[in-house]
């Protein structure tokens, strides 16, 4: 006799823990339960879609009812809500979202995959707006694309900067489209720190992309063709996308009693258990662990989803495993920019008050004198002490997740700093350089533990300049010429040897490059010589796109 | 006072070597003696100025003698050849390259860094062959450059399918050159075994390369005009490149009585010390152990050298490093696709009786409904007992060695096969796919470990058909008629289930697919029903590009 398996939710993790189920077991009975009409769609391709990037509205539809059914052999139903558990006797309600016809179904084991949903205030004028959107699955994508393709608007508003905002702010740009994307915060993409999202900002104001930071919606006026901001800012819509942020799903769970965390996820032990031994829960709607500080986070992305469907399934069938955590890699592209992080970011740090030191690097995609290279902004976060890797940020137009996957990778291996310059990855001039960047960033995170290189921060330098500090620039004169520091003195690193007179022996030194190399060499030379030198990290580039806003 | 250090070889890992050393160190005096006229120039880069896509010859010199011994205050002096070492007194014999005179140099540290030159065998009208090249360093890509400049030749010759044969064949077809590859062993890129060169071959003949396998030259005809080959074929050419492989440039250590390998590399422990304590060596000339087996190697690649330039420099100066061994880690471009590869290969583990197990994928770069993604064919090879991994192979048109490097990475960091589905990697649409690839492989490799999956592999499949064993391709019936593996019965996976009971259950059911996917499932659908299934590993592709010789 086979089990029998509810699950709520038959998109990602829901989709992917049925398939799992099944492949496991042939006995089992196995139920998908969706609210929607659609299963196992592909949320992340939405906005390529409206934007024209993907032409076939039928790619979107990764499986279909009919299709997953016969393949896998389960029962699922469409359009069918889980409107409550009774946990004493282990049924689901279920209501048929056509007809509001109700029935009751037994499970030995429920799975939740509900999802999280946009978060939507309730502002003023909201309701009488024709124009706003939010986008989660394949009605609101297909309302959003006639709205573009019927009205052709020409100004839209995107609120919120998170990856939503950002991919539908490139993609109504690229359906020419003038943008104005509104942000709470100082800044884009909230998973990489503020110095690396200058990159982006620089990115969409050169696609003509309006920011508008530190301010947030008021009110929507004229059916939504105003939008009203905070500041008393109105911008005029023609559509108008609703990206702030997404809740969990998670009244199902609380309505069952089950135990949520503090912003309403629902609480699930090492082998996605809820509170109940016969309900699991998974994806965009449960809180997990952070993997590198094992505090407790949401993490509404596609990899976890797709791994817990696999481990609740296996869990169920009896194999011993367990999610560690979620290090909450992810990637973006923003234009002809990509964004990708793994780990822990400064502002986490900071806000747990983890001690951590971070460097900025600037290598080259691939080797220089290779066509098709760009420099990579990298920068790695790590515990001074020991070593350990917090995170890593990259931005750049080519080879950035790469260099992302590999550092995620060499957290999973226990690899600390020091192991980075002896990884030995590929290399061949359209690919990389005999020293990677992943290698470039572990020696100067090395430098540092070593006490070979002592670095100071862009958002540290400008105080220190005021306080009376020295502070030498160590590029080119042409290259001082064309923008520097305030207070900064140029002595071009070739010249460094023959001027070290003009240096004081009793304070310390501060010099900057452009990007940290030859403040870095010209460190080892002022400490070779009896001086103390502290090289900018990142240099004049991550000093200047710092004050990006 | 400073140490006084004398660098062989100004290239690559002895320019590395000269620069770290001055970083560490202001007042060492530092000898680099290079016998070529450039320094620490862009070996990988050569064959792509040949070809035109490196257009500016500048940007082959990455340092010049002028700036480099300006920038690190180094003594660098070209046109200068070691000629011997007295190792008693420590003194290296200089002979100017141009005039012929000789000088003696102290030193406190040799470093020896002279890398490894063409193999050319003493064939038969060899010496009045006007028109037979190798390729290692500046003056031979200015004459090979000149060459094809001038003469406009319309047929290549290419001897030997390693890195460099490749990229030359490359280069010179995108002259507009018909270009004849002739190889020794029965595939190109030695790195990959030989069903995943099969995809190399299937790309180099659409791009109009012509492939000889298993022949090689006898003897150089009519000044060099026709090549004569063991088999007996004459093959007309107006340019022939010799790339059959290196061969370290030992002379020097061997007449110094340095110790040295079997094949002639100098032999160095784990400090990259040679027998001679006050003697390093590194890059291409040494004997390195293999990173997993610890088995002695030779691995001509960039990174490596310029990994032990740095360590080299750190030990000399106290530090207490190690270089743990090679991996091999490699990439090239083959025209539209790359191959990279890391750790060991089938042939090698096979040669040393390692016990293995490998499994075949194809999984899609990116998202499948996201333009752009191409499926990328991985080999993971691991120990079917503990999940160690051994190596990866990859071949495709995107992402292939961000993969590879993932997966160097996770060897690295001790990962086994098991931890691979649990890296979580970045993923957005145009990138990857909520499960990356190589938690792909990993997945398929798990599921032999744990017996969910037994596997058959490509090489074994006729003769199962051949002594009767039962074959059924699982794809749809037009899948199977457009080409399928001779004694296969198609029934389609859809239809399994209703049709089990044609199968016999008294031995087991071999399935395969097109990729390995639906075969999979096959198995899962057939062993959860008592039957023993077996699946073909990486499915009819895999088997088909294995007969692409």
């Amino acid at each position: 006799m086979g089990k029998k398996i509810v699950i709520v939710g038959g998109v990602a993790g829901g989709a992917t823990a049925a398939a799992r189920l099944r492949r496991l077991n042939e006995e089992d009975e196995i139920i998908v339960l969706e609210k929607g009409e659609y299963i196992s769609f592909a949320n992340c391709g939405l906005p390529y879609y409206i934007g024209g990037v993907i032409t076939n509205r039928d790619a979107l539809l990764v499986q279909t009812v009919e299709g997953m059914s016969k393949k896998f052999n389960l029962d699922i139903r469409n359009l069918s809500e889980a409107t409550s558990i009774n946990r004493e006797e282990k049924t689901i309600t279920v209501t048929k979202v056509d007809t509001g016809e109700t029935y009751e179904e037994a499970y030995d084991y429920a799975i939740l995959s509900p999802g999280a949903r946009p978060i939507v205030p309730p502002f003023d004028g909201l309701e009488e707006a024709e124009n706003v959107f939010t986008l989660r699955n394949i009605p609101d994508t297909d309302q959003i694309k006639t709205w573009v393709d019927e009205q052709k608007p020409h100004h839209a508003v995107v609120i919120g900067g998170g990856f939503i905002g950002i991919e539908m702010a490139e993609n109504l740009a690229e359906r020419g489209i003038k943008v104005k994307l509104v942000e709470l915060s100082d800044q884009v993409m909230g998973p990489v720190d503020k110095e690396m999202a200058g990159y982006l900002h620089q990115e969409l104001r050169d696609k003509r992309v309006e920011l508008i930071f530190q301010d947030g919606v008021e009110a929507f006026l004229d059916r939504g063709k105003k939008v009203q901001l905070d500041s008393g800012k109105e911008l005029v819509s023609d559509i108008t996308i609703m990206a702030i942020g997404v809740r969990p799903e998670s009244e199902l769970a609380r309505e069952s009693g089950l135990e949520l965390g503090e912003r309403g996820g629902i609480v699930v032990d090492k082998s996605l258990k809820t509170s109940d031994d016969a309900i699991y829960a998974l994806g965009d709607a449960v809180e997990v662990k952070d993997y590198i500080q094992q505090t407790p986070v949401m993490v509404p992305l596609a990899w976890p989803a797709n791994r817990q469907g696999r481990l609740v399934a296996d869990h169920i069938n009896g194999k011993n495993v367990a999610y560690t955590g979620t290090l909450g890699t992810s990637v973006a592209r923003v234009f002809g920019l990509t964004v990708a992080a793994t780990g822990n970011n400064e502002k986490t740090l900071r806000r747990l008050g983890v001690t951590y030191e971070a460097v900025h690097v600037h290598p080259a995609s691939n080797a220089t004198y290779y066509p098709g290279g760009s420099p990579i902004a990298m920068k790695l976060i790590f515990d001074p002490e020991n070593g350990n890797i917090f995170g890593a940020q990259a931005v750049g137009r080519n080879g950035v997740e790469k260099r992302i996957d590999v550092i995620a990778t060499a957290i999973k291996g226990k690899l600390t700093v020091e192991d980075l310059p002896d990884l030995e990855l590929s290399y061949a001039p359209p690919y990389s350089s005999a020293k990677d960047p992943v290698n470039v960033a572990g020696y100067a995170a090395m430098n540092i533990i070593e006490g070979a290189a002592e670095v100071v921060h862009f958002h540290e330098i400008d105080e220190i300049v005021r306080e009376g500090g020295t502070l030498i620039d160590v590029r080119e004169a042409e290259e001082y010429e064309a923008g520097n520091i305030k207070g900064a003195q140029n002595i071009p690193l070739g010249e460094l040897r023959g001027r070290l007179e003009e240096l004081p022996k009793n304070k310390p030194i501060h010099v900057h490059c452009q990007v940290g190399l030859r403040g870095y060499l010209a460190t080892r030379i002022l400490n070779n010589n009896g001086f103390r030198a502290i090289n900018l990290s990142g240099g004049y580039k991550t000093y200047t796109i710092s004050r990006e806003m």
